[in-house]
């Protein structure tokens, strides 16, 4: 099969890449469409010190099943990409947390090929069902979109919080359709009056970084993946208030600790979360094209990894 | 009066500094016994800028009030140090987060002189008078106390939590004892064999820092104040665990957030905490004298503040 395959160096596109065997309790999927993610790149840059095939957000079609349950047969699926030992002796799996078993491993990103490739293998119960009105580039969202309503999990929004969000790319984004299902009044901050117009339009209020008043707000996202960010969060976060720190930050950084202490700030790391409320989310019809800035054949995915790298570039996908 | 003042660059032994003059609503309280905290030394570095009679553990008498209400006159009392505004407008004030009032002066710390001195003021409402079984040694350790209680306030522990307490210095060593109030299981690390004895001593497990396991806790408290220990902490925190940052870093520091966002770690930074729930545990007759190491007559402040600084000093008082 044609896929992308990183050795550790550089990325290389095979054409002649073994099909994977499904094991015991997987399925094999066909990918239709892929989605590159900034932890992607970060990959090409030596995260995780992976090497294979990278790639964790898609849509496919499963072609094959190693399992009694045929059901999914045929079926068009996303995947939640942690796959957990489910020893029902594991405290994580026991907590239905299998994306924090430590014996994980995760499509794409550690010890598992993942989606930039023809095919991949999932566990049977990692996948779920799009609906048929959920377009392939829309539920190819789903991934990155679920790490958005994995907020809603972490924090309670109620009516008369003041939410802000840093950083208008497409985690920015997506966490603002997440976050605009509770009650919380948004702001959205960023540097890109094009993309803060997908904020506004979707019901929040909308501030350039070089307008940003001196204002605190009960709970503040960061999503823009720089040290910067998070200490103009902690400027922005009410003391006694949440900050929510949503991208990885690869490198070590200069990061002023003292006013956590001082204004009993919560720091609250969240990164994966479940599909369901996404698909959910999905599901109503909610338009995210705006979301998606190209659509590369699969064919040109090094032409597609450039253009994703691009500063300022949303979110660019593969089609198989 | 005599009084230790901070002129900014150092510390001067005032033999005839004014006595200050009660405003309304405050109280003239003569210091007993105040105590030196590391927050103190930090001040003499240059921590929020502070010029001025620095201290803010204390314990002392009542000798005037400014207020109709004279029942505290005579009385010996501990104070909470943050001055709130007291504006029923002010958010924190109207939430009983004086602490967090952003119009607050701090004893000794900010915008008002402190503990350091033969006589003090603070706002009646701040004061709480101090059971007779309590030593001055004991009460003056109520401020540090109540940091630690503060923890509970703001994390909920379980029988089934398993805690690490990181540093075993005073402060580790108070909160050690408050968090012993606390059905959970505490294991404290530290450097000094002798320091974990005392918390040996309180029912929890002890480890030295060089023969410390790979295992990862529920909650982690950090109280070593260095960035080594943020770091050492957030080894040990279990995925979806909790990390109370206890301790003022003062500088920034390198600090990898990337396992905060990976393993969904909540960072809950806590400070000065509520005086009752510290006085109360002192009223139950703990003896805290091994957390003291030394006890200096006033007129020997600048040779106290030298003893406060000498590596491994546990609780330098001064005795007026």
């Amino acid at each position: 099969m044609k896929a992308l395959r990183f050795d550790g160096e550089k990325l290389i596109f095979e054409n002649s890449f073994a099909k994977p065997v499904t094991p015991a309790g997987e399925a094999l999927i066909r990918v239709l469409m892929a989605g590159i993610c900034n932890t992607d790149i970060e990959i090409t840059k030596g995260y995780m010190g992976f090497t294979g095939i990278p790639g964790h957000e898609f849509v496919g079609i499963v072609e094959e099943i190693n399992a009694e349950d045929q059901s999914l047969l045929g079926k068009r699926v996303v995947g939640d990409i942690n796959c957990a030992c489910g020893n029902p002796d594991c405290e994580y799996c026991a907590q239905n947390l299998g994306r924090h078993c430590t014996n994980r491993t995760t499509l794409g990103i550690a010890n598992r090929n993942g989606a930039f490739a023809e095919y991949l293998t999932l566990p049977v119960e990692n996948l779920l069902v799009v609906p048929e009105s959920v377009s392939n580039q829309t539920a190819t969202l789903c991934e990155p979109l679920a790490a958005g309503f994995e907020i809603l999990e972490q924090v309670n929004f109620s009516a008369n919080d003041e939410v802000l969000i840093v950083g208008d790319g497409k985690l920015g984004l997506l966490i603002n359709h997440a976050v605009s299902t509770t009650a919380a009044k948004i702001t959205h901050v960023g540097k890109h009056p094009d993309k803060l117009e997908l904020a506004k339009a979707n019901g929040s209020q909308v501030v350039l970084l070089d307008q940003m008043p001196q204002k605190q707000y009960d709970i503040v996202i960061e999503a823009t993946g720089s040290a910067s960010g998070f200490n103009f969060s902690l400027l922005h976060t009410k003391p006694r208030g949440i900050l929510v720190l949503k991208s990885t930050i690869a490198s070590s950084q200069n990061i002023d600790m003292t006013s956590v202490v001082v204004n009993e700030i919560t720091v609250v790391g969240s990164r994966c979360g479940l599909f369901q409320p996404a698909i959910d989310y999905l599901a109503t019809g909610v338009d995210l094209s705006s979301i998606i800035s190209d659509v590369f054949p699969f064919d040109k995915a090094l032409e597609a990894f450039e253009a994703a790298k691009t500063k300022g570039a949303m979110k660019v996908m593969l089609s198989f």
